[in-house]
């Protein structure tokens, strides 16, 4: 709790003993007399000294048993927003649902800044944990590159802007969006419009690259969007600007559900009927899509089997088992209820 | 990840040395011979055995920086239940900024099933972290007193339903309630309602002893309940409910927001308009209460400052500072918007 951590010189200073035989204590390799064992031992606890686990486990290279599970990005209130996502909450049990079945311990961490993906880079480098598994919630997340150079076994949700070389479990993005865009125009929409998400989002990218490639071969050439952050009111927000600019929209394809959920919201507010006047199709399947009035017709992600494979994989690495960083690319699945 | 987790016997018999051998290279507590020692460290290799953590922290005592926030309770999809009630998201806010800004990482577990319980209780007592923070969803949770008899630092958010001698921080419910109920008579309400818990949560018993106090203060003698269990569809089944029995009702005391948010949903389908018709008090502030249509009037819990005061009083504990069993009270504040 100090702010600067205690050496081993520091027990050394402390104990009258010199550094090399405070290591022999710790990491208990050669014989020492059980008087100074004593007294180092007291030096350690008045200094508060943690021995290095990296260096102890490479005595005793022990399995903790135990997996992380990072939820990585930034900002204000991050844990809150996190749980405001019902994503992280599918995400969550497929992965506490695979490792209990087999007797491993799940922990959730969170790198929600700079200094806490540190405290998390350490924690995972001392071997607190066997691995990693890593939900990013930016593009551009340092934190995979970060555990490789660590060399923590890690296996990430979705696959990152940048190309690391590490193994993920992802949906076929441009797939759902091709779903989306088929199912309104099978709905007899004409003039569709899309909350998207920024362009550095690869998932988003592709979601509206699959749209708009559906609607432009049933002859839909140009298509308004307007840019969400997938939080409820951003959805909102994009969807007012849309009705402002695009009175005539009979079609809407959200990003995500909770984007789609603000949709809707506006959509009720501005006195359209959903899906009479307008039809609104979200992505994810998460449980505001359920709980959303009317509940939300929407792009299936198999999160919980997605999570249960990431941990798989990372099992296997934890084990030693040794193969190139692959990606597993799960399909979409379009799920029909009552907005569009 | 074998079922059975190898032993120190598993160990001396693969190495062919005896029992107590093994444990003294395990604990460097006494002189081995370099030969044994490496022949030891291969079968530990071997058989994967994990040396008990609680030993070795009798050696060195060290503290590991990391406390665990378990989230406790059972049921199906137990994480995705918890991810959608935003009130974990502000404790675990709370809890994260706390630690963070004192350098010592957070870990968030779940001991969602009797299992899951074991391995949380087994991880803690072999000094994965230096101390536990509980959040129990069940009035009955036997996670506690399993915390203590395995003497890890314990300390709750909210007094459990039975006598544990653990330290916990805890709202005044009973001012919540009666805050809740001068508030819908202040406005005018003269048929009140309420959607209740069950009677086995104490902090649900006291919010409603609470609200039913303050309108029999002023003349109103029976008030017509419905009992949810927090969630939004429970609220929406408990206001249906009500609606049914008694038309008339022109004000709804929810014991949460969630169950707020649900009644919501129905009062606007029965065509009634809120607050006009019938106006909505909430409970706990959490973020639904700002994104449901109308924004929630709610009785605010400082759950961020609840949550840093409960870590807060468990760094006390790791330290070694010895206090008696205390119940730190917060008081509530109502929190007025639209709804009522």
């Amino acid at each position: 709790m100090n702010r600067r951590s205690p050496t081993l010189e520091d027990v050394a200073r402390e104990a009258g003993v010199s550094r090399a035989t405070v290591s022999r204590v710790v990491n208990g390799v050669r014989n020492v007399d059980p008087g100074i064992q004593e007294l180092v031992r007291n030096a350690i606890e008045r200094t508060g000294y943690t021995p290095n686990r990296a260096a102890r486990a490479l005595v005793t290279r022990h399995p903790t048993g135990s997996v992380a599970l990072v939820v990585s990005g930034a900002g204000d209130a991050f844990a809150g927003r996190v749980f405001a996502d019902p994503f992280f909450g599918r995400v969550v049990n497929g992965v506490v649902g695979y490792l209990r079945s087999r007797a491993m311990q799940p922990v959730l961490l969170f790198a929600e800044s700079p200094v806490a993906r540190e405290q998390v880079v350490g924690y995972l480098r001392q071997g607190s944990a066997d691995g990693a598994l890593v939900v990013s919630v930016q593009p551009d997340d340092p934190l995979p590159d970060l555990l490789l150079a660590a060399r923590v076994p890690t296996v990430l949700f979705a696959r990152p802007a940048r190309d690391t070389p590490v193994s993920c479990v992802d949906l076929d993005h441009y797939a759902g969006g091709r779903l989306a865009g088929e199912h309104l125009l099978a709905r007899g929409c004409g003039r569709m419009a899309t909350i998207c998400t920024s362009p550095e989002v690869r998932a988003g990218r592709a979601r509206l690259a699959g749209f708009r490639d559906a609607l432009a071969r049933a002859g839909h050439g140009s298509v308004p969007a307007a840019e969400g952050s997938f939080s409820l009111d951003s959805g909102a927000t994009a969807m007012a600007a849309l009705l402002r600019d695009h009175p005539e929209v009979d079609g809407v394809f959200a990003a995500n559900d909770l984007m789609a959920q603000g949709a809707c919201h506006v959509l009720r507010e501005a006195g359209r009927r959903i899906p009479e006047d307008v039809a609104v199709v979200g992505f994810d399947d998460s449980s505001v899509a359920v709980t959303c009035r009317p509940p939300l017709t929407t792009v299936r992600q198999p999160v919980e089997e997605m999570a249960a494979a990431m941990a798989g994989m990372l099992e296997e690495q934890v084990r030693g088992v040794r193969t190139a960083p692959r990606t597993l690319v799960f399909a979409p699945q379009l799920v029909v209820r009552e907005s569009a």
